[in-house]
């Protein structure tokens, strides 16, 4: 139930080929269902500041079983979880955070990317995530 | 004027009887007049990232004597206290959050509840609360 | 492979039965494999400080698969973890914090006691480890 | 000047197999120029509080254009640098990090290994920086 390192290299190649492909360099971290570090990836020339971005995205979908960007419709101004990015050390609640399933569907940890657009982020990390 | 532990456990039982009844699986803290943890319970599969909002819960309500989401209605954007949750080490100012008070109406501490809609954290809290 | 909540309260009623036993009011945490919390108490008169402490312990005790004071012994002055205390957002490498396992042996969580001398923290949280 | 992810995959890839060879699993960081991390992975059954060990042990490393042992010599009691772990975050100062460097000696960035002794860690580490 929870993920293994080798099924986490197998998401971060994934997202590294599709970031390869749309030409956006990213950071890309694998969380297991501790919402602890597994493995993480910056291509060159990542944004910096996405290290902590890609890492906060991944465990943000394995704390809450949900889509990184799901929180963030529920966190605007006026919205029921307004505010909840201040919890955990911080939470990234905009997509780039993809939950992680085994073959059986249970959730097994989470993937984090950042480092272009949100929809890019979030592309890439759903392709890591396919590969499992 | 203090909650005692057992007082906690009493406040604890009751909430997670009411949340095994709606069937979400909650994270219930209990912190005493000084913001502090009394009591702490996970149940099985609730949410990773709701242990830290259901101690922050129960700290707001304290700190300010009344529930969490009535500081959240004064956070919002343009609103008195925008930006609130930055304090104490992070505020979570969304329903879930409720005083507790002894026989004679006084604030003895706070419940703060995480898991499920905020809905059904302030309901599990207030179960929780009704049992002192 | 990962402590249920209905574990954490069998280790939580024994240590609490034990630090009664020798009238010392305790602070008591649970943590999971990923070292997040499970089950918390403090027992009314405990020391207010210690209720960090205890969960430290107990995160230090599954962090590393060893109880907390063996830590301290390789952590002091001129020993092989000198300063490992300031990793992991805090270590306590003083006795109270002892690994959980289930029948089978598995490590599958910690326990962490603090309110009283180390070795009186060490017994409690040996007689909660003892209950699985 | 900067270490590029390809070379930290070497890094980590061969103290991987070190780590395989010698039969300790393992926590591997890469961090670059700038202190900020390129890489990492957590070996299956790796300490868990040795993932934010091996990270600070990288940083450390190359914070100080040394290996994190050397720091930690003149951080005792009594020493010059006593007490210099509190900085930057939190440093670690015994052995498992080692600078990093390019074909012509320019310090690129910093390795840090946790998970064993400190001397196996060491080991480790030594071993990805030799794959430069």
């Amino acid at each position: 139930m929870n993920i293994t390192l080798q099924q986490s290299e197998k998401v971060i190649k994934a997202a590294f080929q599709k970031a390869t492909d749309i030409k956006v360099p990213m950071n890309i971290a694998v969380v297991d269902r501790g919402s602890n570090l597994v493995a993480f990836i910056r291509m060159d020339g990542a944004w910096l500041g996405s290290v902590d971005i890609a890492i906060k995205k991944a465990r943000t979908a394995n704390f809450f079983d949900m889509n990184s960007g799901e929180i963030g419709k529920l966190s605007q101004p006026g919205q029921p979880l307004y505010g909840i990015e201040v919890s955990n050390g911080g939470l990234i609640s905009f997509p780039g955070g993809v939950v992680l399933k085994d073959a059986q569907g249970n959730i097994i940890g989470g993937v984090g990317v950042s480092g272009g657009a949100v929809e890019q982020d979030h592309e890439v990390a759903t392709a890591g995530a396919a590969a499992l």
